[in-house]
């Protein structure tokens, strides 16, 4: 199978375009048509074999994260998806694989309303880079920089799964099949993305995990936070670890792809509706402060020190 | 050094942002303005450590023909280049590697009128992802089906020159730089195709070699074409060797990233002048023809036959 039958073998795997594709996959490049009173908003991000997932994941797993993780960038920026470009490195050219890979991607790609508009593919090490399009109204992009003092921190979601799945991997006490979907099919939140619009003062998708990621709000707005680590929402099995543990994995892992943002403590009121339009849990975990420290309290209020707030630098987890 | 590092470094080497970028390197993804009257183009390719460039190759090489293979597929649209993301994949993180890398990127991009808006940069084998963006008139892209019996074949520059060149890298005759640098540092011909907006029929840069890519437009027109081989544009080192020999780099060597398109025979008049206004030599080379056959005459008007058509498959050359 040369390059011409691989992309044939996507592209037939792939949903129906969207509206607004003047020239699709087999030219020199994709040619779309652009809505009036929108802004482009354009991510990408690559995974590698190895490094951003184990050798043997499922590949239809790593079609629907490599789509996943920068519809998360997305959802985190208030955008909705339009457009995708893949591209792909493959050490062989196995249909098996392909098929799988494609059926992944596909499969989010639909409900997402994205269109797979081109890409490449090559021979080389197993990596997967994803770019995403999709459009904002004109001045409503979620920004990390206009989070204020008094503003509710929220995240979406429960945190620590997938930090939870990556530390059991290869061990003897396997992931159970929850978390390790947790690690490898996560959820964009885009509906929850869209809903913020106007309405959230900062945002970001926790890729490396919620201190660095809360952290990057903090800098670019210029405030602290002080979050009580026993709000942090947890799954039942994260629920039932040491807090210790508990706290490290879920404020240092990475990759749990749920969205943390900023509200005007006026709007606190409104997270149960907002939850059930986005149809996500949304947990208040702490409050904007003035100065620049991330400060945590634990059980009975008692100061907690992180043992880093450095979260996973894979020097890369999040791509622009 | 860690990815934010790596993120500083290239953005401190880049030129200052064009206009209409509302969000650049720094959030989840990067927002942009939008042109009225235009459509968006999109394209992306990857170049892989070993397979599209020789381990030893100048980092400042490697960054140029990154963005050069893209900026060609945009020429190839008749498209104005804006934007650019980059993923870089690296074994490991050399600032010296980084800042010549970033140099040869950065040398391209200013005068192309390109921003670097964002990206991503992870740890494994040395890989680069570009994907430009850019704009064309609405309704005036560049495509691969517009060609009709009697236009006129045209390609600009020279031929055969990157694919002598790989040819004896590592032999006992290396390349001369002149080919090394048509290799390494191919000139995207950005102008050309602006220019050719409104004027050409088809059109498609030369990564994979002349009959593999005009084989594309033939495919996607439903035309067959006659081209003169002893009329493809030769640099002198090409020029001198055996007639045989020549054609085949000409014909199927890969890596020239010039243009070929169809232009209505009407028009043929204006090819020098068209050639002065976008700075680079056109020649024409032959004519559409009913049908589906490429054919290729040689001295005194005799029949050609190409060992090969296929162009050069590394699955693949231009990604969309």
């Amino acid at each position: 199978m040369n390059e011409f039958g691989l992309i044939d073998r996507l592209r037939a795997a792939m949903p129906a375009p969207g509206p607004g594709l003047a020239l699709g996959i087999g030219d020199d490049a994709a040619v779309f048509d652009l809505p009036t009173g929108q802004q482009l908003v354009a991510c990408t991000d690559t995974l590698n074999t190895g490094i951003h997932f184990p050798d043997d994941t499922d590949p239809a797993a790593i079609g629907h994260k490599s789509l996943a993780v920068n519809l998360s960038d997305l959802a985190a920026m208030g955008a909705d998806p339009a457009w995708a470009l893949l591209n792909l490195s493959l050490p062989d050219t196995c249909p098996d694989w392909l098929d799988a890979f494609a059926a992944g991607f596909a499969a989010l790609a639909g409900p997402s309303g994205i269109t797979l508009a081109g890409g490449d593919t090559t021979r080389g090490a197993l990596s997967v880079t994803v770019t995403a399009l999709g459009f904002v109204p004109a001045g409503q992009a979620l920004t990390r920089d206009g989070a204020r003092p008094g503003d509710r921190v929220v995240v979406s979601g429960t945190l620590g799964d997938a930090a939870l799945a990556l530390s059991r991997l290869g061990s003897d006490a396997p992931p159970a099949a929850a978390q390790r979907d947790r690690l490898d099919r996560p959820t964009p939140r885009l509906e929850l993305g869209r809903r913020l619009r106007g309405l959230a003062t900062a945002c970001i998708d926790i890729s490396d995990g919620l201190a660095a990621d809360l952290g990057h709000i903090l800098a670019a707005s210029a405030v602290g936070a002080h979050l009580d680590a026993t709000r942090l929402p947890a799954s039942t099995a994260l629920a039932s670890l040491p807090f210790a543990q508990r706290l490290s994995l879920q404020a240092t892992g990475g990759d749990d792809y749920e969205l943390c943002f900023t509200l005007p403590a006026a709007h606190a009121a409104e997270l149960d509706a907002l939850a059930a339009d986005a149809g996500v849990a949304l947990t208040d975990i702490g409050e904007i402060t003035p100065g620049d420290a991330l400060e945590w309290s634990g059980p009975g209020g008692q100061p907690v020190r992180l043992d880093t707030a450095a979260g996973y630098d894979h020097f890369g987890g999040g791509g622009t």
